[in-house]
């Protein structure tokens, strides 16, 4: 097994595709190839599934953390050496998109410090992300699940809170005995794995689902409450003036769902993941 | 081949799972399984990839796009015959980002007065929405694609204008005869799909790439601009006041890349998709 094979499994799946490997290697796609073949023949098993776009197999997703980590430690050995300054190593990080529209927006700016790192940043639903980091995909995530995956910490950020609103008109338009009716009330959903408005139904026993809308995007969903398209759970933190000038309204008081945030990275001693770890804790204190 | 079946793929390619579109038709998972073998008993192939998330076979493209087309034209018919008023119609759209962030909002208003619809947006990029197309996925797409799908029809929105910015601070940090270093000078894509940068690039010449940030949100990417943490090209409908206040300013005068974008969508004779349709042209008058 040698650096450059792990360093084209590693290119291949960040750009999706051989090509895009040999782009970003400054090599040909045939030699791409070839060293993921040696890999291949190294290893005995298939690591990389040829498609549109490509992605690892179980065997690759191992060998795709291990690629990872040792990226890492060889830039930060070559800094400690006085070497490759001018290299920076690229570190993948999954997001969920509430947080990346609210709380995580400092680290960016604290990032922008960083001259030997770049940002890769994956949006993923945080009850999702942990699968990202078991496949290698990712150094650290922000997750929901507070359970470390092998070879992982995890360390509790905070909560983030959810409350029910929709537009004071749509509010009028659908009441039932003093409060929302429901199960007619259109809702938002980010999108099919969001289960937020779900999980607030089921509290009130309304087991007729009502009319769903799916708008995937942070802004976009917080535009679609806005415009009156249904209702929805929106972070507290990204409603700015809506509560109190009238945009929006609560639809019922002391309502909310609250989600708990966990950052799991590898146990690795990086100083460059320390750093990142900070940084996040920073901005986590808009946290709960 | 009956409609039932048709719509038990059509659930479980939208919730990804079995179980989830057992859910969504309030009927038991194992009553979803035989439609779906009865179904591929009919047409004698697999339609279903099991998986997480499951998604379709070809042939199950191909019966998913009948699928959607069809729950159109029933929902019609059953309202022009008076039924129905309750049900609404899902209409699956793929939109890009950059659109949803902003001149695509007013279309979420006007399907706020639409009771017989819910929306079901995709975010994809607008390079590879055609594909949402094709697969049955969406039944209307905004697309940089203009040859129409087969059975689809086209037409042209205009053109989403992408200026260079930085901050003051990043640009006077990378300066070179004048210029901007654009070798050595951060660079911010939406993702690996988002080759807007490197056309700028390579237009002028660069051909050393830059260290490159990821921020996959058209939000998240704008604040990464605004916290210093490289260049990239935004949409000028995204920037408010970010040039005139000196947040952010341009790298070159008269510089600018322009993506046509179009409408694409199945040529069906539906009232609501081609009220559909003159929403999103009223929309599209932001784009130039």
């Amino acid at each position: 097994m040698q650096f450059e094979q792990l360093r084209a499994l590693a290119a291949i799946i960040d750009e999706e595709s051989f090509e895009g490997a040999a782009d970003v290697l400054r090599v040909t796609p045939s030699a791409v190839s070839q060293r993921i073949k040696a890999l291949e023949a190294s290893v005995g098993q298939v690591v990389v599934r040829r498609g549109t776009p490509c992605t690892p197999t179980e065997a690759g997703s191992v060998l795709l953390r291990m690629a990872r980590q040792v990226q890492l430690i060889e830039a930060e050995t070559r800094a400690a050496l006085g070497q490759g300054v001018a290299a920076r190593t690229v570190t993948p990080v999954a997001v969920n998109a509430d947080s990346l529209a609210t709380w995580f927006v400092p680290v960016l700016g604290e990032a922008a410090g960083w001259a030997d790192t770049t940002l890769d940043l994956r949006v993923e639903d945080q009850d999702h992300s942990s699968r990202l980091l078991r496949q290698g995909d990712v150094l650290g995530a922000i997750t929901s699940d507070p359970a470390p995956v092998n070879g992982c910490r995890a360390e509790l950020l905070g909560s983030m809170r959810y409350l029910p609103v929709a537009t004071p008109d749509l509010h009028r338009r659908f009441r039932k005995d003093g409060g929302a009716d429901f199960t007619r009330l259109p809702m938002i959903q980010f999108n099919a794995k969001d289960d937020l408005q779900q999980r607030f139904l089921q509290a009130r026993g309304v087991s007729q689902p009502p009319p769903r809308h799916l708008i995937p995007s942070s802004e976009g969903f917080l535009a679609a409450l806005r415009a009156g398209l249904g209702w929805g759970m929106i972070p507290e933190l990204q409603l700015e003036a809506d509560l109190t000038d009238g945009t929006l309204v609560l639809l019922e008081e002391d309502a909310e769902e609250n989600v708990q945030l966990y950052w799991q990275t590898w146990t690795l001693n990086s100083e460059r993941l320390n750093r990142l770890t900070e940084a996040i804790r920073r901005a986590a204190h808009l946290l709960r």
